[in-house]
């Protein structure tokens, strides 16, 4: 199973909406098919495998990172596959969190008198698909928010000068969580003071070229929030390709449309965006995580409406001084309010620091 | 040389102002002695270790953390102890910064016949030893600055609320770093809002009892930098025992003294008080380590004139929010003014996270 969590592994910048599955068949002990989901609408991960063992996988054991799936999606059943294959035995990560799934195709083989066994590293192989799961049980996205600061909780200087906070390695690790999500978001603060135009660069991912390849066939949907509509379209952001733009009143949708965007409104009660509408959106529209990369004052309303999975800080090795700009705009004032976390990894990024935290429940 | 720096750690608590110092004497492969120095007047690591080799220390190997002392302090120079046992060969980490033995006990022992070696884990010996290294070389004491703080790089709510940001693994944490300290240093902001005492207690050390017990007949010499002389005889800090006050003028000398304090004037051209003059002193006093618990404007202070040489940051899992206190008052404009560091270790403590970081020079 580790080694099929290995496969799987291998579609992290491509399958999505789809989960990443990887398969493992073996016979008398010795590997005879391996497979793993590359893009969504091609062969899943045990169709590889199936393909690769041919007549040897009679009587073999098959194992699955996530339930072979029972439905007619744009490919035909996996259940059906290893059931014609005469596998003995299917050993699954986990059950499909899939409604249309969810036990029916490990109900399928069990059914054709196929032995089955469920959650053998179950842990890792959720964690894989944290975002697909997420969207299947809960129809959200899961939320990744990236910070890039100084030693002493700070994200840029009070004139908002703030570029190369972090160095090479640590922007790199940044390319690879922008080409892992389904969606990357934005505020316009971003987009007007930084230039940002938030796309995946191959050239910086520092991966294999195959994976390089991959991730710039699916590169993530880039999404602005910008409530009073003050990004001209004129900025870099929107001369990087086409966009999607969340605001409150669809009004001036025919300039976006035509520069090639899509406006999107998603009024919220207070004249701002209603961002867990627009995350339900995104979901609705197969995005599995999604990355806020945006200033202290989105990043910030995403963390007071409790809508943070994840944080993932960059921790460059200074400090920028006491009138430098907060990381996440966050007035609380007692401690008893203090936002709890629970600290997941902390290891070095060259000579910066990523601290993956998540809000302790 | 790992056993005998191994043996000198146990002195961590109690020799300043001595270096820790350990000692093994090796005859035929076996180790036939030991020794670490425990307490300044009392003998050192070699005298320890040649006792309990006895009349194997004859051709022995005494391989010492620190080059033998040649002079007459309190105890006999070790030099002469080792030439009058009859040692063979005899390796130290490193040369004795201080400039009354400086090179002087090798020579003496290489007069005698002894074959000689220095520079063995000298890194390690030198880190184990580094206030009192400094102290020797510079006339000053290496000056560690302990924050504890949030994710988010605050110290307190805006309103002073403080107390328990950190778990008590890092509390812990905090008292073995005094303990082993010859001064821990504080400012009247600590002492007033926050009751501070800074005292060593036995039981929040988490150490073997004989190690508490040797921190408890040496407590660090607590220090008050009260320019303005604003705190108040009958606080927690004064009742805890005799301390040092720096301020600008001795002119209430006597109040203080009568109250079992000493009142020190070190004033600075600014009518603060004038710390690299501070430090001086206390390094002519013997302090080798200094501790700085301090708010942050103290803090800062040693901060912006570069006076510190470490940085402790107790890192608790949570966010205080963008109105809480910043770590360090200290006002940067731009970019390039950054402080920069670099992180040496960060390790879990509890829940928390201690990071310890250097300025980058």
């Amino acid at each position: 199973m580790a080694r099929a969590l290995e496969l799987a592994r291998q579609g992290l910048y491509s399958t999505h909406p789809n989960p990443r599955v990887g398969c493992v068949i073996v016979a008398a002990g010795r590997i005879v098919g391996e497979g793993w989901h590359v893009r969504a609408g091609e062969p899943h991960a045990e169709v590889h495998a199936l393909r690769q063992a041919g007549e040897t996988a009679r009587g073999a054991t098959a194992y699955v990172t996530l339930e072979p799936c029972s439905h007619h999606g744009r490919t035909p059943p996996c259940a059906e596959a290893l059931v014609a294959a005469g596998v003995g035995r299917v050993v699954a990560a986990m059950q499909d969190p899939n409604p249309q799934v969810s036990g029916r195709g490990l109900a399928r083989l069990r059914q054709a008198g196929i032995e089955v066994e469920v959650g053998v590293l179950e842990a890792e192989a959720r964690a894989l698909n944290a975002g697909f799961v997420k969207r299947m049980e809960h129809g959200l996205p899961l939320v990744r928010v990236k910070l890039a600061m100084s030693l002493d909780g700070r994200t840029a200087m009070a004139s908002g000068e703030s570029q190369w906070i972090t160095g090479a390695p640590a922007r790199a690790a940044v390319q690879r969580l922008r080409a892992r999500s389904s969606v990357v978001l934005t505020g316009a603060d971003t987009v007007l003071v930084d230039h940002a135009r938030l796309t995946v660069r191959g050239e910086e991912l520092g991966l294999a070229p195959e994976q390089v390849a991959l991730a710039l066939q699916r590169p993530p949907l880039r999404v602005l929030v910008d409530g009073r509509l003050r990004v001209p379209l004129d900025v870099p952001f929107f001369q990087a390709g086409p966009a999607l733009v969340a605001t409150v009143s669809a009004e001036r949708e025919v300039d976006y449309r035509a520069a090639g965007h899509e406006l999107l409104a998603v009024p919220g009660e207070d004249g701002r965006v209603d961002l867990p509408a627009l995350l339900a959106e995104l979901a609705a529209r197969g995005a599995n995580e999604v990355l806020v990369e945006a200033g202290p004052r989105l990043a910030g309303a995403f963390a007071r409406q409790g809508l943070v999975d994840e944080y993932r800080l960059f921790v460059a090795p200074k400090f920028l001084g006491s009138t430098a700009r907060p990381l996440l705009e966050l007035p609380l004032e007692r401690m008893a309010e203090a936002r709890e976390l629970k600290i997941r990894d902390i290891r070095a990024v060259g000579e910066d620091w990523q601290i993956v935290a998540v809000p302790a429940t």
